[in-house]
Parts: C-alpha cells; sequence; structure tokens
C-alpha cells in the first residue's frame, strides 16, 4: 500500500511542478503601437507603474510607436529615398507626439502640456528618464524599424532596450499575467 | 518511511495553495481609454456579455473615457480658468460621444444611432443602465479627473462607482484572467 | 495514519486537476475591432506570428473589422436603404483600408504599401492567406453584422470562418494566456 501512495505522490509532484512552469509570471507585457500622445502616456503611466509594484514590464514597440523612440540629434545613413520621406513625415521623437482627438491646429495637445506641468504630472520625457531608472524593458519591432526605415543609431539612449521580432514578444507575452495593445 | 511521505504531503499541499491563491480570478479588467462611442459601445457589450456569464468585470476610466461619466445636468465648482476651457471642449457625457471613423460632418454617428434603435441594440444609456444593475465596477482614473478638472460632484450616480489611482488598477488587473485596453 | 495520508492525497489530486482544468491555455485571442489597415497588420502578423509558434490563435472580428472581410466580387442581398447606404460608405474589403494617421489624401497610405512590397513585408492578401493555411480561426460578431447590415454571403472564402456573438468570444477569450484588442 505504501509503495501505492509513494508512487501517487511523486506523480502529484510532478504535474504540480509542470502547472508551477506554466502558471503566468509577475509581468506586464505592453505593445506600445500608437504613436499618439495621450496613448503613449497611458503606456508609460501603466508601466512605470507596474514597476512601482515590483511588477516586470517588456514594452514591445512596434509601428508609430517606434517614431517616438528616435532621438532628434541624431540621424541615420544609408536611408534610400523613400525611407527618408516616410521618416521625414513621422515625428522625431517624443516630444512631437500629438493627441489623438483635440488637434484643433495643435492647439488641445499645447493646453494639456500645459495642464499637466500645472498638475505636476510627468512628461513622456520624464516618465521615460523614470522607466530607464526602474527597469522597464523596451524591445523595438526589427520589423517596423526596417519599414520605416530607421537605423539603430537614430534611436535614443536607453538602459535596456533591444531589438527583437514578434516570436520572442509573443513568448514574453505568453508568460505574463497582463497583457495589453496600447 | 511513511513520515517522509507524510512530509511530502504537506509541502504538495503548501505549494498547491500557493497556485490557487495566484491563479487568475474569472474576471475581465477593462481599461476604458478612449471617448469614441464605437468603442465605448464595444466596452460595454463585453462588459455586460461578461456580467451575464457570471464573471466580474471591473473597468478602469481613464482620459477621454472619463468625460463619458460627466452628467450633463451636474455643474463643478471651483475650477480654474484652463480646467473650464478643456472640460468645455470635452463632450460632455456619453450621449456626446461620436464616432472613430465616419465622422462626415456628424452623419456617421447620427446613422449608426439611427441603425442601432432600429436592429434593436441598446444604446449608450441602456448599456449603463444595465451595467449598474448587473454589477459591473467602475472605477475612475483620479489622475485623469485631475487633469482634466473634473470633480466628483460632476459624475453620473452609478451603483458601483469608485475613484482609484493606476497601482489599484494595476493590481485587479492581475488578478484576472482576461484584461483589455480599449 | 496511513488511511490519513491515502485521504489528503487524494484531495490532491482533486485540487490539482481542477487548477489544471482551469490553467490559461497556449492560445491567443484577438478582438479585431478596428478597420485601419495599420492596426490590421498588426493583428494579422501577431495572429501568423502566434500560429507559427504552435500557439492556437482565436480572432473576433467586430464593428468596423467586419468591413475586412467583405468580398468585392459578392453582394448581399434583401438590404434595407440604411444597411446600403451604410455599406456602401464602408470599405468594400481589406484592399479599401487606409491607415489610421498620415491620410494626406491616401499618400501616407499608398506610400506604406509600396515600402511593404520592396521590404518583402506581406501584404494583408498574402497575411490572410497565410492565416487561413496556417490555421487561425477567424469569428465573426453577429451584432456587428446585423448592425451594419453585411450579409453572410457577401463574406471571403476563409477555411476557418464561424458567426458567433460576444459570449462565445469571451468563454474562449477567458481560457486564453493572452487576449489583445485591437
Amino acid at each position: 500500500m505504501s509503495e501505492e501512495i509513494e508512487k501517487q505522490v511523486a506523480e502529484l509532484e510532478k504535474q504540480l511542478k509542470k502547472l508551477q512552469k506554466n502558471q503566468a509570471k509577475d509581468q506586464i507585457s505592453i505593445i506600445a503601437f500608437s504613436g499618439d500622445l495621450d496613448k503613449m502616456l497611458a503606456a508609460m503611466i501603466i508601466a512605470t507603474g507596474a514597476r512601482a509594484m515590483d511588477t516586470e514590464v517588456k514594452m514591445f514597440f512596434t509601428f508609430w510607436a517606434t517614431a517616438m523612440l528616435r532621438d532628434k540629434k541624431k540621424c541615420g545613413t544609408g536611408k534610400d529615398f523613400m525611407s527618408k520621406m516616410f521618416g521625414f513625415m513621422l515625428p522625431k521623437g517624443r516630444n512631437k507626439a500629438i493627441l489623438s482627438k483635440m488637434h484643433m491646429a495643435g492647439m488641445g495637445t499645447a493646453m494639456l502640456k500645459r495642464l499637466m506641468k500645472k498638475k505636476n504630472v510627468a512628461s513622456l520625457d520624464q516618465l521615460y528618464e523614470v522607466a530607464g531608472i526602474m527597469g522597464v524593458k523596451i524591445m523595438v519591432c526589427e520589423m517596423s524599424m526596417d519599414l520605416m526605415g530607421f537605423k539603430r543609431e537614430e534611436m535614443i539612449e536607453y538602459p535596456d532596450l533591444d531589438f527583437c521580432g514578434v516570436a520572442t514578444f509573443l513568448a514574453n507575452a505568453k508568460e505574463s499575467a497582463v497583457q495589453l495593445f496600447i
């Protein structure tokens, strides 16, 4: 009898380990897709807020959001004509981002920025700095970089910035307790 | 031998309890970010649909979506000039929401509203009422309220409405089986 | 003593089975809401990328995204006037989709499509074909179909396409490791 129980217990242990391995980690995966000021603010506030709770944060910057990561003082070389044109039309860095609503010739964006200052809400610049210090990991979509003609040397300095494909990101997202497409 | 097994079983029990505690609840967390009529409709249909399946629903209203919660008959007092301006430019309540596409001088929105009536699809007003009765919890982002200059007394009457920060919401989201940013 | 242990082990087995049953599957649920070219591209790239990792993918097409599934060569019959009008104003099929940003009289969309061709990024047409071959399941929101006045016979040929309500989708989403609202 005791031998049988031993077997059962061993089997339970095995199953339990498997469950533990597959359980979602205390980690948030954010797909930053939009280049709108408001959505980028939301993404960065969620990211830094989660780090303050000691939750791991991985952000995957793709499509319009990749333009947010360009350093306005840096330039990419060896671009073809189309890439140059496309890059020229996209906002260069996060300070050029505008709201998704209330365009009104830029007045909405200007008002919000003034309100944020007045109410002591962190700006995008400050949020990126805080995110870097707090250990928010930024992963940049290689396909978007290639498509939009951005070069790695154009990107901002950031403590934990990597370039990867959608597969790497999905592997991370599947392990996370929370996933958001912003 | 039997003593060793007892220890193993006790350890397994402990590990199992921990797994159970960390397992995602039958709960949906929705970040309602957008103030577009179409996205708000989607969020409310998902929320009420989930309640009909007895799933817990927590909605975190942030940024443009907070304007949806303003009662058109109420007024906030003691606002500064900028907040008054900003509040004036934002839609006052859910009936002022428009589609994210097909603006055409409001024609798209009017057509959709007529189509919804004709096809017996619940309006936003009805969806909010149903959500309240069914027990959808609404959490309003304090930072957005402050930023947009909205006062608590301006908000609609709703059975289960709270004000909180992003940390409270994230703690809820991490426990949920499903999270959506809408 | 041994009898007590047996009971404990049986109880543990029961609890473990329950945990295993409730654990999220290796499955991604995507709510395709937007009819923008860029967001649809992102959704399809994530979907096919996940299938390449052998993850189950279920896409729920709702609202504007349903218009993407219309076959431009097919016609629905028996529509009332409003549905005909609404259907006429919506893009007919995925090739009519435009970017959510950079409209510039269609120039942004045309440029992106040329860039995609040049950089060997799959077009929406190719992505749908690949998705079908790889086994991405498409579920179409019945309420959206009804609201927009689309008929089933208007939809594209696709290997695994079903029509369902929000409840069916939510049941799937709750089982999934990842959920995205795009």
